[in-house]
């Protein structure tokens, strides 16, 4: 399995084009509607830019379909690639999605936040497998291993569970990053002061489960310091309607929890 | 400043008081009124436990009040050290609820999540530091110099706005991998695989700002995924609830850009 065709252009082809290239694969082609990307991209992996669906080299051994998840239907029903490998990366889609385009299909999901001029290692991207048989989906096993990566299988309906598990965490995660720096930019403070803090709180994780790490206010059930910083934030009523409901949230985890201890005794 | 006495036996007053001991410090006395903690901390710096405040040693250089905050104030009203250095070491409480116990008083507050047990190296720990002198501001400034800390100088309210962000990017962080670990659990699925992808999402920050690392469906505006997770999550209503509000605030966010974006061309 030494000839590939990546069929997109944004943040996971380029990511998967460029690794498959470092590792001595052939990208034979690079196939996308947005010409000026898949330029860029063909040029980075020493590949053909194609733009119509005619071209598309039917003498690869494995198509990569890197679209955005909504796309990823819409383009497996134009193509027909016999029975070549072709799998999609994406955490949402079905691998039934990619039923018409050929008889041998599976999935290649890169768990991880993936941005195009990242240098991202594939030893720290679980992959996500699937396959609609056994033969392929330990292609697609050595196919990760090769590039580095740990590979795991999961079905489709498991694996849009740990990317709804993964949304919660990094973007969510990331969304209040950027919440705390817009608050502290307005009160012209520095947001640098908090990085070691979020470290260690991502470290903390390594030694013991996020339910035992908690700390804070909520945590403690301190009205009084919650409903100061709820003062404080008067003025910025989207993070105060957060500051709110985790707040919330957090109380009623360790309020369950006491109750079903007591419940216990 | 090389005798100290610790009012306090909680995470904090750990953490201080096992620093100062390793940095040479002499520690005195460990005061405080819950009785085996105090013994057990006391027995640790190798110090005197004492549970009476007559019986607190008035030759030491500085006493550290590491109480809860809600605390802090109680136990400030009920000493009086003169013109010895009292410094509280809480985030969200003023510097003058110290007032009556000393004429110098200041502030050394560890910006970082911190459990007992924990081996945290102050290297990695940001001091907010404040005074009503500048003399004594210098000298928390060497204390902090000493211990391996960079400290920094912020007022009162000042301090009280980067605590409220530090429970915004720490304790509301935590909570989510709390809640996507309590989701993955239930659906027999492994919390362990996000690791790699939260150590990136921390990881991005020293690169690019959280408002131009955000990816994922909120961001795309992808409202056919983001129903699929809410239609994933009807049994587990905490979730969800918190699901909606952050995908919500997230849209907001570049929405607003958009419209911002858009009224100036």
């Amino acid at each position: 399995m030494k000839k590939v065709v990546i069929i997109g252009s944004g943040n996971v082809a380029h990511l998967i084009g460029k690794t498959l290239l470092k590792k001595q694969f052939s990208i034979l082609q690079v196939y996308s509607k947005t010409k000026k990307n898949t330029i860029t991209l063909a040029k980075k992996l020493k590949a053909k830019p194609v733009f119509t669906i005619n071209d598309i080299d039917l003498t690869a051994d494995i198509y990569f379909l890197a679209v955005s998840d909504d796309q990823v239907k819409n383009v497996a029903d134009t193509l027909n690639f016999g029975s070549k490998l072709v799998v999609h990366t994406s955490g949402t889609v079905s691998l039934e999605v990619l039923k018409k385009c050929s008889k041998n299909i599976g999935v290649f999901y890169p768990l991880q936040t993936i941005k195009k001029n990242d240098s991202i290692d594939f030893k720290s991207i679980p992959v996500l497998i699937e396959s609609n048989s056994d033969k392929m989906l330990n292609q697609l096993k050595s196919l990760a291993k090769k590039l580095g990566a740990k590979s795991y299988h999961y079905n489709s309906v498991q694996r849009k569970k740990i990317h709804l598990a993964a949304v919660v965490v990094s973007n969510f995660s990331n969304h209040l990053y950027h919440l705390a720096y817009d608050y502290l930019q307005h009160e012209k403070l520095p947001f640098t002061i908090l990085h070691p803090l979020i470290e260690q709180s991502v470290k903390n994780l390594s030694s013991q489960s996020a339910y035992n790490n908690q700390t804070g206010p909520a945590r403690r059930g301190d009205k009084k310091t919650i409903n100061n910083h709820l003062d404080l934030l008067n003025k910025n009523k989207q993070l105060k309607k957060v500051y709110q409901l985790l707040s919330d949230s957090i109380e009623q985890t360790y309020t369950e929890k006491k109750t079903i201890k007591n419940r216990k005794q």
